[in-house]
């Protein structure tokens, strides 16, 4: 089985490709070639580079999507894209790679079957940005979607062309939409997203935080392990389950910033809370406001789809794959 | 005040026109130009043959839009599409008209801004088509989309367009769900459609008609003027009331085949009831049973926009707008 991981560089892209080297038949079979790609060189792990070859490309270069379906992969995990903040200060790029990328490799797709039969397995990662304020206070599956940025316009309108191009049969797609990820590993970083991760993060790690919001703050968060398992379970789905409406809310937990902080306390202690600064940031506040705080995700939960139960959990997660398994 | 209807060759776009022929200020401001576009020569009214010009154009030729939007019309109503029917049996051509068609507009708008400030008022018809089965009775206005044709599709994927280049002030835009349009004027067609208008059309004019389906068949309608009076009011309207949530399903009225048929009878008698041979047809039932047959629509309606409330006062506006006033 020839695996295709398109955004291999990205967090949850060398995450994925991570587990496929120590989990053998994670996908269901037997794993005998994998192209990583990415705007960015991917890396490769030791145990997988017997079958495994890396290539730096944009998807959205002419050209580009084409050489990607001449490789006949029988499953395509796309996880490329230029992230919500970059698409919002840079209107062309954004949509250039986030629309035009996604569209040009699904009809790769289909122009490389009018050569001979070819139907592949596409996993797309879409993002709840694709829901935009007002909101129910609990967003179930059949919630419109109304992005108020360009990057959840080009996750929604991917989606779209996901969902039809599954429809005619030009390829076998599902769509994700990720929850927040948390705990990211690496730095602490500008995204208005970014102190979900950091007050857990860098006190764990002994060193100061910055919360730039209340503690009744609330949002919908999933582990990069739990985001990883999303993509192995779509991939060995029975996509017949999940019929025409191929794009789904993954299941997440909803948390306010409160119970970050008390589950940090369970697991690290006053010293790890102590290093959490408040230093209100109204406009930081304005942002977070206009995102989702909750989500049903029953048509998920119900195909099999499993996210972390608690913020003990998540932070446990975190311990285990980034910091060794202990404090 | 300079007006450009693109698709003014169409059923709607020609009654638009012929509306603004006859009624002075019909979009609130004195009518200086008028520019009418579609890929057939579209027909100019005598009382406007003074300032109006038509223009033979593919809007998703190479620099088509460009020349559209170079000529910076204040208001630009967006009509031009390649029908359901043709956009699921040609893939590309679908894609090609309604989708890069569509966003060649947006594009060529935003960059003539680059040049000096433009921001024109955008009026898009769109469709019920976004929404595919299964549905609740009653879709509301939050309901998703989940178009089951390529042409659903392409009017869903511009909508999110239109709200992204409206969010960002490229444009003033909005889009216009439109119901089933009853009853079209001209011949049978074959489109699935077609029995809902050749059940009451033919008979009005003493002919038979096929009826393919039940008679507790549940579809939304509105007439031919209903429909040139959203587009009228949309183009009047202060989209600041609407916020960022710009595409709206526009009212019409649910009513079964049995209450068209009942309000025909009240209208012309048992005489053109007697007109309807019943022809049940297994194809044409299954693909109606998949589309919508209630909504809500209470934002459009709390809007303004405003259709008919029943079908006796839909025959009316047939036998007034194309019968000369009597049957």
């Amino acid at each position: 089985m020839h695996v295709m991981v398109i955004g291999a560089a990205g967090m949850v892209g060398r995450k994925l490709v991570e587990r496929l080297a120590v989990q053998e038949g994670a996908l269901g079979a037997t794993l005998s070639r994998l192209s990583l790609v990415d705007v960015a060189e991917p890396p490769v792990p030791a145990a997988l580079a017997a079958i495994a070859s890396s290539r730096t490309l944009d998807l959205s270069a002419p050209g580009a999507a084409g050489t990607l379906a001449a490789a006949r992969p029988d499953f395509i995990f796309h996880l490329a894209a230029v992230v919500s903040g970059e698409a919002e200060a840079d209107f062309e790029k954004g949509y250039r790679v986030n629309l035009d990328g996604t569209r040009a490799l699904f009809e790769a797709i289909r122009l490389e079957a009018l050569n001979a039969p070819y139907r592949p397995r596409l996993i797309f990662a879409s993002s709840i940005a694709v829901f935009g304020a007002p909101f129910p206070a609990r967003i179930d599956d059949t919630f419109f979607a109304t992005p108020l940025t360009s990057y959840g316009t080009q996750k929604a309108i991917s989606e779209l062309l996901l969902a039809d191009y599954s429809r005619r049969g030009f390829f076998d797609g599902i769509g994700l939409r990720l929850p927040t990820i948390c705990i990211r590993p690496g730095k602490p970083n500008k995204a208005a997203s970014g102190f979900f991760s950091n007050i857990l993060r860098e006190p764990l790690a002994g060193k100061e935080a910055v919360l730039p919001v209340e503690e009744d703050v609330r949002h919908w968060f999933a582990s990069p392990r739990a985001a990883v398992g999303f993509f192995l379970h779509a991939a060995r789905l029975d996509l017949a389950q999940v019929g025409v409406r191929r794009n789904l809310t993954m299941p997440g937990l909803s948390a306010r910033v409160g119970e970050q902080i008390e589950a940090l306390r369970r697991v690290a202690g006053d010293k790890a809370v102590r290093l959490i600064r408040r230093e209100p940031d109204p406009a930081i506040r304005e942002i977070v406001a206009g995102w989702p705080a909750d989500f049903d995700a029953s048509r998920a939960r119900a195909l099999g789809f499993r996210a972390e139960a608690s913020f003990d959990e998540i932070i446990r997660v975190h311990i285990e794959d980034e910091l060794g398994g202990r404090l």
